[in-house]
């Protein structure tokens, strides 16, 4: 519960999984025995100790998504693959509204085709894929960006992942900062970001379930620089739409 | 018809209007007695000698816009505003593959909250106006843009429009060819586009019922020459998604 | 001085002035007695307490913004209009340098003719405009911006001011978070963001010296806020190129 | 001299070369035996029968760029490496005047240090390399530009190349529409549009003087594409800058 003391937080985020695998495939229970999210939160609040960090997942009430929960939620991480289609269809109304009024979202590896990243991009969101564990490098290609601040060097190694092949059927990012190599031969456009509404949408390639990438520190540290650069800013939200009775007296 | 004859012509364009202003409000059928679609697609085949224009609406079967239809068509203009609604999510869904799938789509004024915008957008679309007849600038803020070519002046007029103000809530356009100015006070990103999958959208204005906007000369370069840009190109489509299994040998 | 004492604040502001007007137009001096950096810096330094704020112009030695200033410098301000001409071309080079390397700049208002914001876009930033003192209104067309936190309304009006109109011969702003509407019937695009470099370069349009534009409320919010934005972040600068020897082992 | 039949064609292009490898490297005048030049101007006259194509190099008088000679240009291809540093400053400035007023520029491989180029982008335009002749395989990462019209495959592949790599010193791209992948292990945006002022200028990275890249079909048609997506278009230049007396009238 957050209720009562969310005023104390300087961030409020949930981070959203699936959490299918976990339970049924043995192989990712050794990786991840409490779930994905649950890793990913543990490293947010080491790395985020100002922030609030809660986790919901698709077999809570609401897949833990009800109003009153992302009323309180800055920013949303969403991981899911095999359930895509038992995420309900009100819940992703609720999450796109939030998003469209500021919400920060943060899709992350095969949360490409989840029904709330296609419903924003309005593409299908495709792409090339081998899941044969091979060496992924991850270039920095906007060394400016706030995700990418305390990097040393100009690329992050992941040992073993999934591989996922360019063309990504994405609309153009409205900016791009990693792009990947792949030892497979491919490269893919795996950090970018997206505005809609007045909501920051990022989506951060690496993280198949097989492997420990969200153990990685480096990766950790794009996931709460991710957050941090999706808080809600601005200004009042305007995008409710407006008849406008008076013109401007020049 | 254009089925035995398709090969004939450089380019396909289908003009989708609606149609229920027109035959519904006598101000409206005084303007566009044939309606809008019929005024826009004389336009065209006067601007486009080496076109194929044809025209649809809502009230033919499959709102004119069926696999067979779509399969001829290059590029597909967009009027609607009080029947939104009444479009069949099928021939949404149906319009979308074939945008992403590399279709042009213009969408016209009101057509900013038809559900296929909508849907390529992934936002509300929504914006403030005001219905009371006023002179409406629009600057060229690109004068490279081939949508833009033709024009000796560095503006459009256009002397009694229905206002549309910022902020509409879009993403942010891969390009911004055009900016209106409004005598009552507001200014609008008139004339934008977009990349979705293979396809080429254009967003372009003014044309509210009422009033003789695509009788105007410069109205009407603009609308082909944004169908010519719109036009199909590119590489082989590769939105579908691939399972790859053999890494390339280095 | 901001040598020893550097390490307590978290943000080094410089203003930058060429303080030209102020000492030779007397209805400039009238609105601006100690000159517009000494307006902005103050403003700066109640807005944002954390940060040390520091002024130079023109007739400092150096311009005053000699390396070791400007190693000390997160974001500069820049307003320049008579005497873009007397900046020296060496000083240009090191700012230049600086902001690649991930010195925010913030160029306000004449200075889009200054040789540094010329130098960082690549085209002549020529524009079209109007001293007759008219009315203008910045109409916020991205409000999830965070230079424009903290903004109730839609929009930030100025009673009077010099009108610049559109064609603004500027590469397509990175973000384009406001648009000005002149009640001469002019647009303009007067927030604008690019990335050059690791640095983050923000040109804010309203300012011109006879108006008392920088002590308006709303304006002095847009400065912190831009200041905020344009700090530096990011990767470790790899701007440098480089042999590489080794190809990875895959 | 194309000065008397300049009307008869559609696209005039001219192609130079610094041609300075191809008179001095055994191995490179191998390859590219009456230099790179005459070989990319073969092709295009192949691929583009309505083109005008011409040849200059560094070593003409004023480049053979004058005055005259670029007023009857519509694309300029540059290829340069060794003597960026020859090239006269004055013929710098007429190029760069010329691509804002609407002559495209295609910019190859090692240009990305002329002069002409940084002076275009605003930042260094510095990278990594490895000379070492390796694979690359270029992904066609937006299917839908028409730089890529014709491609059936999702890549193009070339055996042997010089490695360029990341982090590539430029503004973000406007488009982005070609990602190297290099055996090595890096990653490249190899295929890139700007626009400045009213000119189109597209950067494509292949082409080291060792390897007969430039004789490779699928990059001559990269080539061609890139010369007709380059061609002026648009508006009226508006670049620069009026002084504006009197108001709209409302």
């Amino acid at each position: 519960m957050i209720g009562n003391i969310e005023w104390t937080f300087d961030m409020r985020i949930v981070v959203w999984n699936e959490f299918v695998h976990e339970q049924t495939v043995d192989s990712v229970k050794a990786v991840y025995p409490q779930g994905i999210h649950v890793t990913i939160a543990e490293a947010l609040r080491e790395l985020l100790p100002d922030a609030s960090v809660d986790v919901a997942t698709l077999h809570d009430p609401e897949h833990g998504l009800d109003e009153a929960r992302l009323d309180q939620t800055d920013v949303l991480f969403w991981w899911g693959h095999a359930a895509h289609d038992r995420v309900e269809d009100r819940v992703v109304d609720r999450v796109h509204r939030k998003v469209l009024e500021g919400m920060g979202l943060v899709v992350l590896h095969s949360g490409h085709l989840s029904k709330i990243f296609r419903r924003l991009m309005g593409t299908t969101c495709m792409l090339r894929w081998r899941d044969s564990g091979e060496r992924e490098r991850l270039w920095i290609v906007d060394p400016s960006h706030p995700i990418v601040s305390g990097f040393d060097d100009e690329y992050l190694d992941i040992p073993s992942e999934e591989m996922y092949g360019e063309h990504f059927d994405i609309p153009a990012p409205d900016e791009l900062f990693l792009v990947s190599w792949f030892s497979g031969g491919e490269v893919f456009r795996s950090g970018c970001t997206f505005r809609r509404g007045k909501g920051k949408v990022v989506y951060f390639r690496p993280g198949h379930e097989t492997f420990p990438t969200y153990h990685l520190p480096q990766v950790q540290q794009i996931l709460a620089n991710a957050a941090r650069w999706a808080m809600p800013s601005g200004s009042k939200y305007v995008g409710e739409g407006r008849h406008i009775i008076e013109p401007l007296e020049r």
